[in-house]
């Protein structure tokens, strides 16, 4: 397959043109980074165990019936998916306190809310990827009421399909964060990648991080559970 | 009347107990500070003028069918009300970008979103106050999801009967901020004033503040302001 001219050069990701102008190739690397890039490594075969990741989840996502740019994995480090539009915000869903949330609220790592708690961030670097609310969004012409709702929807339903699947290999999904974006003919779709990146992974047994936390305070072992979250994870699809 | 013990010795209100057990005194006085406390004055007769604003706003609002804490207004610097336990959020309502917000989100102060834009926050001096979301309020436990849908009800009713008072006598609501409490009874009510200290008044004809900016940005005339805010809210109520 024939890769064109580089769309995105992001940390962990590349994103491609394909040949076909409506999709992309994301490529998965190795590079690390946390605390605004300001702490960088590389981990040995990252970028394969995140797309692995990415892609069991993603297709579990489509298959759950919510829309998501996935089209299908290319190869261990590479998947293609549609071009879209990306919306400039951020969803967090929470369903275990944890990090920033913690801090902010005076609440206590590891508490389960009675309800999930879902946050949106408005994406501007200049202003520092604030917190917003749905009637922010949609003064800031980022969304319509009616697509937020939509997102709203899809995000209940995205973690109503990948938590159970971290519950049945033994891993508690504290947080993740997604995107979206429009897809070619504008109805809108997850436009990102759910991988120890961008998630919160506790080992339900040991109780440790099996994420990017592990990174961030020097725990180590940072490869080897991510591979173990994709292993896990493999071994779910493949015994279905 | 008696006037027992004081309950809250705030800067620009004092709230005393009253004879009967479920109801307060509130007294208005003429101090005013800004810029967490660092900055401060006494301007002449306000306590007079925002116990004013604040009893025509209350009664309309009662009138309109929204309750409140409010009782009536007993004299030129109180007024009586139920005793209520405050919930510590803040609503923000903002039918014109001004202020934090417009910092916050690089928007154009002075414009006007297609909807107007409610914000809730955290009461917490310790945390300063965040912004938090819907989610963040029932997880804290501060409210029950039916609980904060009947604040949304109420806050967008009283913007809808006060908006029009302040249209009417060449005023433009640009945003203002309430709390609200549980009554003896349990049910919930408004439990704040509206007055120039919590709000942004800005005069139609001459775009100049007619609220507390005028004391932060030192333009002077603060007191003219609130008392003209006071007497076209009065001639309003009295050629009703």
């Amino acid at each position: 397959m024939g890769i064109n001219d580089i769309i995105h050069d992001g940390v962990s990701i590349k994103i491609y043109s394909a040949d076909e102008p409506d999709k992309v190739v994301i490529h998965f690397n190795d590079d690390i980074t946390a605390y605004y890039k300001t702490k960088k490594a590389i981990i040995k075969d990252k970028g394969i165990y995140c797309n692995g990741i990415s892609s069991i989840l993603s297709q579990a996502i489509k298959d759950g019936g919510v829309p998501t740019y996935f089209i299908r994995k290319l190869d261990e480090n590479e998947q293609l998916c549609y071009r879209v539009d990306v919306i400039p915000l951020s969803m967090i869903v929470r369903n275990v306190i944890a990090g920033s949330l913690a801090k902010r609220l005076g609440l206590k790592p590891g508490t389960v809310p009675e309800m999930t708690i879902y946050e949106l961030c408005y994406k501007s670097e200049e202003l520092g990827d604030p917190l917003i609310n749905d009637s922010h969004a949609v003064a800031l012409g980022l969304v319509s009421a009616d697509e937020l709702q939509q997102i709203h929807e899809m995000t209940r339903k995205i973690n109503g399909i990948i938590r159970p699947m971290f519950d049945k290999v033994g891993i508690t999904l504290v947080d993740f964060k997604i995107e979206f974006g429009r897809m070619p003919d504008g109805s809108l779709a997850m436009a990102d990648d759910i991988t120890p990146d961008n998630s919160r992974l506790w080992d339900k047994a040991t109780g440790l991080s099996l994420d990017k936390d592990r990174f961030r305070h020097d725990n180590g072992m940072v490869g080897d559970s991510y591979r173990s979250v994709y292993e896990k994870l493999k071994s779910l699809s493949e015994t279905k």
